[in-house]
Formats: structure tokens, sequence, C-alpha cells
């Protein structure tokens, strides 16, 4: 542990949490064009507070929310790290779930509760003040860039072209990312893999409005019966996913990674979530299935009367939001194309049957031999005084991808939540030990030469 | 046609619109609680319409909405006709697929378009604008009582009560219910059967709160895709519902009535619906399908994230609306017993599944050889002059059963509106001719004997 640091951290506590506070209450989400005001609010307060600790700074506009960027270099022939985070947050709804104003932080039992307290906000702002904290006790051994992008939750859809775009600007020998979980404070951990995802939408058309279905009943296909059918089809008994070739270019993890590299104790899930009985592909245990094995889910499913009271129709319309989750080596745009004709061969000719691909990444995974994340897990151990333990998380980070294909550098994960902080579920939160501790973190590896 | 009927509802045809209109302006969604100031008005203002025309009235309070009842006593000697009908509407929602606002009347191509045109707020106006032709031409041969009820649209739930507490109020030898619909002007048609009801909701819930489904995918069942897979599972390929013992008790239909009794070109109603195919019950032809076999529908289903853009995530809850159509003789509480054991037979032990039974009632069927029957028919050749044919009709009038059972009178429909006026559905709308002809047509029954 270094003194200095952490003497530094502890003192500038409450105006730490402060500042954060004043972060959270911008409702920044990036998927509702009513908060398009607050995105560019919550881009300028990131700005200003890295100008406040001395970077210069920039914002760029995009075709969607805009990237904050922000450097310090303090000498030509030191390495330079490119930090990554975002400003956006999920959608909040149903709001009715939360135990006060989503964008109202607030403290209990040591959380800090707030729709985005982990993701991201609290953790981007933890990499913010662990700048802070080396520039202000002059250890800072890095040249330092940060961006800061406000379309994470909507898949980073302009993040590439900047990236692209910026090539010489953001050139760097490491890129860290804190914007996920470990296990727990007390027992560290390092991602060292996550999933890819593919993100879709079915829309079924059946009658051209809504009927009346005592008269049209039994003659008419009822598009939510439709959807239901299809749905049932895209896994069997066993949650093996149905889509054509969909395993063919899974890589199977060796057995002694599948024993080391799963993270989470089966019974306190169970107790956490409140369910009796948890699922898994058959042949992985569920924790194997949640981290290391391709998914599928449906996210969203609407159609018809959903109000108070009945309403005895066939709906018109039935819809449905489905993504993926890939694991290394799956070609997310193949799986696209097979994922369409799949849904285009089981649907109806009573119907109209719509398949929308919204976006897609590759999945991620470092080499354990990496000396940057080597390096950095030393310090994590000397920060959380425990040995870390690599993990494979189900998550997906498409960012990860884009730096490391575009910059060509290693990309090593920092994560300073929690496995139960419910980020994008109501009452999100952010341990304050979790804040403090990631700040000491960053700040110690950014204090030293790697 | 008697041409002083003919006379007085033409030279009344603007009075009678413009008072129609009131009526369609009141939002009396009996539905939705929202709406229940509008339930008062509405059954105040059809009280006054009662009255205005020289009937005793009364509004009867129920622990739901109120019920009117009004009576005219020509003669005790004189035989007495029960009318029913209901003043409260469906919900309007989808409100942006209507052209203009639900509850502004407007008049084009001679068809009236406003929620409850013709269901039932049109009918039961006609009902009560032939009594006051009758009356205004002392050609009324039999004593009147009316009930106008507020909560046929959620199933009747309080005037099964009302009729039995009112037994002798509304003892009568005939009831005659206006609210559904012949086939055309041009081939005039009498319903003799329409199917009964079972309206049921399930609810899958899973885990505690909304989950990132990058974390928990995999290990945590998804109530969506338990929702979807459970209602795969209520119908097979050949649209035969799966529910154990559901057709026990379904009496088939001699080959004769079948080939007499399905009134719909199906060519029309894929052209009109604009879909490219219609589905039917093996062994049976879509129109029998609609009219004369029992159906399962889901009217609605909902969960997860339905908003703009994306939100990965698990959902806690999935809920369904379905209801089914029932033929004479299957009991709706038994298979309403069925229905629930075989969800909880399918239901995976990894969620919690709940059944809610909302209501049933059996269906309706009336003999041809029935002497009222046959009068009413033989007018409906005078006024639409053509002879009408017999039909079943898909939609379900739990009404008919309680006055059947409860009053032992006849109860026959004389049905004014059309097979596509599209009622529950947005644009609702009701022909001024089959208004104006349904005055007439009633006018014509009560004022010859029987």
């Amino acid at each position: 542990m270094d003194i200095k640091i952490n003497d530094y951290i502890y003192n500038q506590k409450d105006k730490f949490l402060k500042e954060l506070f004043e972060l959270l209450k911008i409702p920044s989400v990036s998927a509702q064009s009513t908060h398009n005001d607050d995105m560019h609010k919550a881009a300028t307060w990131v700005c200003s507070s890295l100008k406040d600790i001395g970077l210069e700074t920039r914002i760029f506009s995009t075709p969607g929310h805009p990237i904050v960027y922000g450097e310090k270099i303090i000498d030509k022939n030191a390495k330079t790290i490119l930090f990554y985070g975002h400003y956006d947050v999920q959608p909040a709804e149903p709001f009715n779930l939360w135990k006060k104003d989503p964008f109202e932080p607030y403290i209990e039992n040591h959380y800090i509760y707030a729709r985005g307290a982990s993701d991201d906000k609290g953790q981007v702002f933890a990499v913010i003040k662990a700048l802070e904290t080396a520039m202000a006790l002059k250890t800072l051994k890095f040249n330092i860039k940060i961006v800061i992008e406000g379309e994470e939750e909507v898949g980073s859809i302009n993040l590439g072209d900047f990236v692209k775009e910026n090539k010489e600007l953001l050139k760097a020998d490491l890129c860290i990312v804190s914007d996920g979980s470990l296990t727990s404070i007390d027992s560290p951990t390092m991602c060292v893999g996550t999933r890819g995802l593919l993100a879709s939408e079915i829309k079924v058309t059946g009658p051209n409005k809504d009927l009346h279905s005592g008269i049209y009943g039994g003659a008419v296909d009822n598009p939510l019966q439709v959807i239901s059918n299809m749905i049932s089809m895209l896994k069997d008994k066993d949650q093996r996913i149905q889509i054509p070739h969909f395993y063919d270019d899974v890589i199977e993890l060796p057995d002694s990674n599948r024993k080391s590299l799963y993270w989470n104790d089966e019974s306190k899930i169970k107790q956490y979530l409140e369910i009796s009985e948890l699922i898994n592909e058959k042949g992985y245990t569920p924790s194997e299935s949640m981290a290391i094995r391709p998914t599928l889910e449906i996210n969203g499913l609407w159609g018809g009367y959903t109000g108070e009271g009945g309403k005895t129709i066939i709906p018109s319309i039935a819809q449905a939001k489905i993504t993926m989750r890939l694991v290394h080596n799956q070609n997310w745009e193949e799986i696209a194309k097979n994922f369409k004709s799949y849904i285009t061969n089981i649907a109806p000719n009573t119907v109209d049957v719509e398949v929308i691909i919204h976006d897609g990444a590759r999945a991620y995974s470092l080499s354990l031999d990496n000396e940057y994340y080597k390096a950095i897990k030393e310090k994590m151990k000397q920060v959380y005084q425990k040995e870390p333990q690599p993990t494979f998380t189900g998550g997906s980070i498409p960012v990860l991808i884009t730096f490391e294909e575009i910059l060509g550098t290693s990309v090593i994960l920092m994560d300073l939540g929690s496995n139960i902080d419910d980020i994008h579920s109501p009452n999100e939160k952010f341990g304050v030990k979790y804040f403090l501790k990631g700040i000491e973190w960053i700040s110690s590896v950014i204090s030293s030469k790697m």
C-alpha cells in the first residue's frame, strides 16, 4: 500500500463523492431521444472535470452523442496509457421498482444508489480521480489519454469511426477500460475475457388492424401466437441454440481453464435472485453457461392489449427484442445472416416477419502472459491485499475489440464494481469502498513504471 | 315496409344522429378506472333519453358500474319484451391508429366513426329510437322493459346478480338483444348461436428483478422464453388446442348445418385484412373455425424492455392475456380447471407461474323453430327486402345465457351492425343506413302482435 496515495484519497473522499453525485444527477440515457440535452450536459460536465485536474480537453461531436477527450503529456519518451469509459447510462425503467428517484443519488449501508453509479459513471469518475491523485502527488509516470463516450449503452455506434479517424491522436502503448465488476472486494478478480454481442429485433405483422377475437379467432393467425412459437424454436430443452451453424466456430476451452475460470457461487445466485433452479447448457455448469458459452436472450416482447382489464382482440403486430452473447472466435455477421434465414424459414406464410439486426461485436480475450496484465495484477494484489484471480465474464464490451483492432494495442480491464451492483436493473449501486479502492489501484498503476 | 314508420324515421334522422353523437362523445370505457366518472355520465344520459320518450326509469347502482332500467306498461294482458344493451365501450387504445379522436364522432362515406358507434351505443340507441317511433305513432303492441348495463366489455360482472335480485321486475315473454352484426344490409342474417368465453391471464415470475443479460444469461431462466414456450404448447400444428379434455363435450353440428351456417367469403376476409393465408382447425374450413369451433387467442403479451433502443436484460416478469371461445355444451369452469393444471404441468420449476381466471360464459344457441324467431325473421325480410339467413357468430354475448337461465325466456338477437364495423379496433364505425334500418326493423317488430 502506498501511504501517500492512500492518505490523499481518504482526505479527498467527501469532495470526490460530492462531485460524483453531480454527475449521477444528470439523466444521460443514450437510448432515449428525450434525453439528448442531458447527454450534452453530461459530456460538458465530464470535460470540465478533466480540465479542472489539469488535462487538455476537447469535445468531439459525432452523428450521435458527443465524445469527450482529454490528455496529459508528461514526457515524449514516457509510455502512454489510453483510458476509456462512458458517461451514458441504461434507461431507468421500470421506475416504480426504484426505492428513490434513479437520478437523485444517495448513500445507504455504504453503497451509492443511482442509475449509472457503477455502470459506468462511478468507475470512469474513479479513473479521473486517480489521475487527479497521481498528478497532485506528482507521481504520474505515463502520458495519459482518456476517451469518454456517450453511446456505450446503444452499441458504441460512432466510436469505431472516431477511433479510426483519430488513430494518431489516440496512439498508446496500452489501453485500460474500467467498466465491469470484480467478484468482490475481498476476493479480487481481473477479467480476461468478455462475450461478443448480436442485437436484433423481430416484428411479426398479421392482419392490418387489431381484430375482434370472437369474430376472427380460429381463421386469422395471431401474431402473438406466431412470435411465441418462433421464440420457442430458438432453443431446445438442453438450452442449445437452434440457429444453424451457431456453434460451428466455438473453440472449447481446455478443462483446466473451465475449472479455474468460473467465478460465481451458484447457491448464492439463487438466494440473491430468489429463484429455486438455475438452467445450464447441457454439458456445462450454470456458471460456465453464463460466462464462457454463447447465449440467446429475449430482452423484450410485446403486442396486443396490455392495460387494465381485458380486450378480446387478435393484435395486428407482435415484436421482440433479442440479443445473443457470443464467445471467442464466433463471427457475429455470419450468425446474423443465419439467424435471419432461420427465422424466415420457420415463419408461417400467414404473417409477415421482419428481422432487424441492430449491431454486433466479437468476443474479447487476453493472454495471461501479457506483461502489462501481470504488472497491473501485481498492483491489484498490493491494494486489495489478496492474489487476484483471472475470470471470464458473460457481458460484452465491444469497445475492447475496437481499441485492440484499430489501435493495435493491448487492452486491459480494470473493473472496479461488484457482481451485485444491479447494473441495468432498478436500484443500481456502487460500494463506496469499491470506489475508493478503485481510485487507489489505478493511482498506483500510473504512479510506477511498467 | 310500413310507410308511417319509415316516414317518421326519415323525418327524425338528423335529430336521431345528433342525439347519438352526444352519447358517443362520452368516453365510457368500463375497463379503465380513470373513466369512472364518464360511466356515471353515460348512465345518466341514457336514462334521460329513456325518460324523454316516455318510459319510467331508474338507475340501479352495483358494486361496479350502474345499470339503467326503463319500462312502459301499455296493458297488463299484453306480452312483454325485455330489451338489453350496454352503454360501456372497449378501450380505444392504440390511439395513434385512429384517424380522429375516438370520442369525437363524425360521418364519412355514410359511416358514423367513433368508439362504441356499433358496439353497442349505436345499436342500443337504435332500440331507444325504435321505442320512440312506435310510441309516437301509437302502434306499440307490447309492454316494454329495457336494461342497459355498463359492464358488458368487462364480462358483465354484476349483471347476473342484478337479474337474479330483480326477477319479478324483469319478467318478460321474450328478451331481445341488439349487440352484434349481420353480414351486410344487402344480405341480412340473424344470429342463432354465439360462442362462450373464458378469460384468463398468465404471469411468469423469474428473478426478483430485471437482470443484466450478459452477466446472468445462460444460467437464469428467462420468463419471456418460458411464457413463449408455454404459449407454443397451447395449440398443435393442426390448430388443435392442447388442454386435456378440451374437446370432450363439443357436440359436432350435422353436416347440413355446417354447410348452411357459415357466413363469410374467405377471399374477402383475406383482402379486407390484407393477409395472404387464413388458418383453420384441421377438418374444418376457416369460416367454420371462426364461428362454430372453439378457439384460443393470445390477446396481449408483454415483458421486459419495449421502449426505444435496446436494453440487455433478462426481465423479472412476463405476462399474457388469453381468452378462449367455447361452443355449445362446453363447460367453462371445467375447462378453466384443466387449463390451470395444464399450465402448471408444463411450467418449468425455474420460475413461478400464476394462472388467473377472470370470467367465463357458456355458448348460446337458438332453435330455428322458435316462434318469436320466425316472426322477427319475417319482419326482417319485409324491412331489408331479402330472405334472412340464420348464422352462427364467433363472438360471445354471455348476457344471453344470463337472461335465458335466470328469467327462463327465449332470447333473440336482432343484430344491426355489420361485419366490417371494426368493433374493438381503431376507427370503429356504424353505417347510417344500418342505424336507420335497425330502427325500422325493431319498430316494425314491436308494432305488430306476435
